[in-house]
């Protein structure tokens, strides 16, 4: 049977492997043709670089989380994945702070750098990469209560098998 | 006299929060007047919300860096700078993540956005901005540095500080 701190774990890493999922499906499938005056063109993805980055963090993120899904609790290879906890969780920070800068850029302008606000033309796009962001900012939120459990997990198991525990157990 | 360990990790925040500060003040200072056609304007940091987070994050952990200078090793407050560490190197990430994208639209446009590079009418702000991410790179370098080395030294104290350890020296 698997243990109740065990199954957290486990719907914790579902939850945080759907909502990379859903980010990367959500960001990679918007685009939207639009008019600017005569002008015509297509808002996708990927002409935006901090989008695309975006995308291929939380692939790399969804990847991972769908591997550490299956490594067994008592394995060696836990400690590996504290680690890649943390630097996949940098990762995903990095990509969804990138992608909200220009998010922010797309949704306002810059007055001063004569960019203008693209949101009123091509607003379905617009909020599909306003939904992959809520679905990335819903993944970094588990990982980090994810990785705040490893460690107190961590830190435990380290304390508990400490070499000389059953040689006093009086102490 | 200062263990060559302490004094390791005194240089190291040092570094760190040289590093940061430069990125405050190079940002922070950065303005230039630039023209584009008959249109006149003053490019500065302070009309991109991105440049803006750089600037309050950089400025944040100067603050904790200049104060964690002063905590002594021995002093039950480390285990609270680790997580310090660990939260304010998210921030640095965060912040640097979202002004470099925005300074490559600056430095190479979003065609399909329609937003023209700025770099060309205003160079001297775009490098003296380069200047500031540099710094706030070599900031967030050193903190993962220093959040290995405090992990490092955490995680052998803990193993150290057993309380069975002194009853079973045979072992």
């Amino acid at each position: 049977m698997v243990k109740p701190k065990r199954l957290l774990s486990l719907l914790l890493r579902l939850i945080a492997f759907g909502a990379t999922l859903a980010a990367v499906i959500i960001m990679a499938t918007s685009h939207e043709k639009g008019s600017f005056f005569a002008l015509s063109y297509e808002a996708k993805y990927s002409d935006t670089p901090a989008f695309k980055y975006f995308v291929i963090a939380n692939a790399i993120v969804t990847v991972y989380g769908f591997l550490a899904l299956f490594i067994p609790s008592e394995s060696p290879l836990r400690r590996l994945v504290l680690a890649l906890d943390l630097v996949f969780t940098m990762l995903l920070i990095s990509s969804i702070s990138a992608a909200l800068a220009v998010a922010q850029v797309g949704k306002k302008g810059n007055s001063s750098a004569g960019w203008l606000p693209v949101c009123g033309q091509v607003a379905k796009y617009c909020n599909q990469v306003t939904g992959a962001l809520v679905a990335g900012f819903i993944a970094i939120i588990t990982y980090i209560i994810l990785l705040l459990y490893t460690i107190y997990t961590f830190l435990n198991s380290l304390l508990g098998k400490t070499p000389c525990r059953l040689s006093s157990p009086g102490i």
